[in-house]
């Protein structure tokens, strides 16, 4: 059941609900100033923080100076960027200047980095600023932290990155950042009813940001669109030679692509079952059905060859194989201050053999090779991010099993919250595209959307 | 004490007792045809191969047709590359369409590649052919292949680029290439008595190349000169998208470089010990404090941190790791087939647990920032090559004790024929570079050779 003061409903004509690129095009026209659209954020953040709790770090006076300080800025005329006067909400593994990182455990408790990481420099330069730091369950693993689902506050907003996902949900901020390792960008916006984009691995630098499996950990951004995720997405990308998965590339275009009419009609691939044994909810599976009704000869069923099911065993090894060797200095200054679940994550990794390890590290040039041949038939893969709406209870962030496959194989993702469940949670639809594709899957994705606004059903929040 | 038929007394004024220099600059001006060094290859194959055993493969038809070929092509005035008709070995990890290439096991008896390696490609397009495969150990390891040491044959000519070193040593070729994992590109150098340079890691593509460690395996080339080996290196560094060590980088113009003055005198740390318990030889600790004495003030001794003591340890974890790893199909083979040191190897490797190879990764940063520190004070870093000369004997390729360190840090070295112990058998001299710097690596070196020309004393290879 939507929360009576959820949004958009309540929030009528404020500035928040409109559209990232609105944003950006109001405050590079003189019509909207930074400092109003910080203060209908602020406002938002009152009307929402005790239910939503998807703050780290939130300083009224830091949003409003850097707000002015924009402000003034473009009022001297001299040339500004993309994102000018946009604040962006980063999960607290995020290095910022000043301004606390605690990445989720107590153990860093008043950490206070002195540079910022190389996306917040990215940001700054693009002419956004740091809106506050969001809640991160602890180091960016299962354990939850405070954050509610803004939808249903007694439901789970997802996790890693709940706060980032939570705080666009509730209109608090228009875009957030988070991290992927398995599911943590997909699952938290499909719980929290937001776009969320997973880029191709090595897309976005991630120096000065925890690192938690260097194999698999991939920035993702949050919004309420996909030409919203898109232009975040397209400032953070980049070649950083601290960072070994990213390349020296052309700019993606992200945003320029996504906003662009597709050349012929896209062919999707249906995939209403994921391999592994969870089955998705009944809602979902109607969902799923509905959708490939509407879509009609848009669509072909897939099912993903047999290697595919063990991907999900080669992720975790991997994951926690190089948890156990990242996390050693946290397990050392504090093994009693984490959760059961992170130490146990930690400690399975301990027991991984070299050998093991490596070999798993070919998987995905292998998986990638199958997904080849099925992205020369279909302009994207369509299938649920998450087998269910998001849980009840605080006790678990959820499954990520519909994730770390895409994860692992490190294709771009982008979630959809096209879905609602019986009892009004929403739930979105993974769109998965070929790995270095990421402009296309966004144009696809925006497709995809426009093309279900002509209809109606179970299909709802287009 | 020298063998009778030893290079260069009894080759008088054959073509191949040229600088490869002066060879290339010969081919350009039509001094020489390819035809012509080609028969004096093979003439001098004929006279040294019975008692050196350094080719794996060597086909007398195949290098006159390509000689015949190259001298053609130029005839017609069209443009040639920098190496146009120059023969180089290969060692026989390095894959040759249409030519055998065996990896020095039974198990890969008869196969022959349908592709050539990328550098096999860079030196055709540069106009080298290929001479012939040169005989490797057991899968690079350690266990010997046939080839004695061209000083001396009753003395190993080291490994595991063995056939490669004593082909240059016995004259049989004026250029040829091989491969360092621990210490087998430097060592088979300095005992066959040829300039060894092993470039930095990551400066030449390793595509088509056997991979035993892939974090440590590193090309290297073999000459009778610095210039030799800078000239060679020089057209085989570049991107490879499909080697992830290898970066986008501006040409490092190594023979530009080379053959230039150094701007100022150069400043030396000279080593006289290594790190671990294995001390230099009587003949080789003389020759070290002869050299000192002859370099006089520009020369510091140096010891380096506690830190590197652990070094080769770390070596040897992150090469057992991969090693299991990357020979896993070899073991599945024919396990039986493979020697018992090399099964020591892998069976060691498989032991190595994911946290302790990943912690092991770490290293060469750690080493490089202790390293950088050095390199602030001195142009480059000299120590012995080996603790000793080749041994006597073949079932051993020697010790390579004082070169490990130096790949795992990834670091450029040279070596230089400079010594000699008391028997007439050769000794290197290693001339370390800060990673990346190797084209004013190979100028100090250069300029250090032509020092040593104007004195005397064991220093005698000059």
């Amino acid at each position: 059941m939507a929360h009576d003061n959820a949004t958009p409903a309540r929030l009528g004509d404020s500035l928040i609900t409109l559209d990232p690129l609105d944003m950006r095009d109001r405050l590079a026209s003189g019509a909207m100033r930074a400092a109003d659209l910080a203060a209908a954020c602020i406002e938002q953040v009152k009307r929402r923080e005790a239910d939503v709790q998807a703050w780290a770090w939130l300083d009224e006076q830091h949003v409003m100076t850097q707000a002015g300080r924009l402000d003034a800025q473009r009022k001297t005329g001299r040339p500004v960027g993309p994102l000018h006067g946009l604040p962006v909400a980063l999960k607290d593994i995020i290095d910022t200047n000043g301004i606390p990182t605690e990445n989720g455990t107590i153990i860093d408790k008043g950490r206070v980095p002195t540079e910022d990481a190389v996306i917040v420099r990215k940001l700054k330069a693009a002419g956004a600023y740091v809106m506050g730091k969001t809640v991160t369950t602890e180091l960016a693993y299962v354990a939850p932290g405070k954050t509610r689902n803004p939808v249903n506050p007694d439901h789970t907003p997802g996790g890693s990155s709940q706060g980032s996902a939570a705080a666009v949900g509730a209109a608090m901020v228009p875009l957030a950042i988070g991290t992927q390792t398995g599911g943590s960008v997909i699952r938290p916006a499909a719980y929290c009813g937001v776009v969320g984009f997973k880029p191709s691995f090595g897309m976005i630098p991630r120096t000065g940001i925890l690192s938690q499996s260097p194999s698999l950990d991939t920035v993702g951004v949050f919004a309420t669109s996909v030409a919203g995720v898109a232009m975040l997405a397209d400032v953070l990308c980049g070649d950083d030679p601290a960072d070994h998965a990213t390349t020296l590339s052309a700019p993606p275009r992200l945003l320029a692509t996504a906003l662009s009419d597709v050349p012929v009609r896209p062919t999707l691939a249906l995939m209403a079952h994921m391999p592994g044994d969870t089955a998705p909810s009944e809602d979902m599976a109607l969902a799923m059905q509905e959708l490939s009704d509407i879509l009609g000869e848009d669509v072909f069923a897939l099912t993903l060859p047999i290697l595919f099911d063990e991907a999900a065993e080669i992720r975790e090894r991997i994951n926690f194989a190089e948890m156990a060797k990242c996390y050693y200095a946290y397990e050392r200054r504090g093994r009693q201050q984490l959760s059961d679940i992170t130490l146990a994550a930690i400690d399975a990794g301990k027991t991984v053999l070299a050998r093991d390890y490596l070999a798993a590290l070919d998987w995905p040039k292998l998986l990638n090779a199958a997904l080849d041949e099925i992205f020369a038939r279909c302009d994207a893969i369509i299938c649920p991010a998450t087998p269910t709406s998001a849980p009840a209870g605080l006790s678990s962030t959820g499954s990520a099993v519909y994730n770390g496959l895409w994860t692992l194989c490190g294709v771009p993702v982008v979630t959809l919250p096209l879905f609602e469940d019986s009892t009004g949670l929403p739930m979105g639809l993974q769109v998965v595209g070929r790995r270095g594709n990421d402009a296309r899957l966004l144009r696809t994705a925006r497709w995809l959307t426009s093309e279900l606004k002509k209809t109606s059903g179970v299909v709802t929040n287009v």
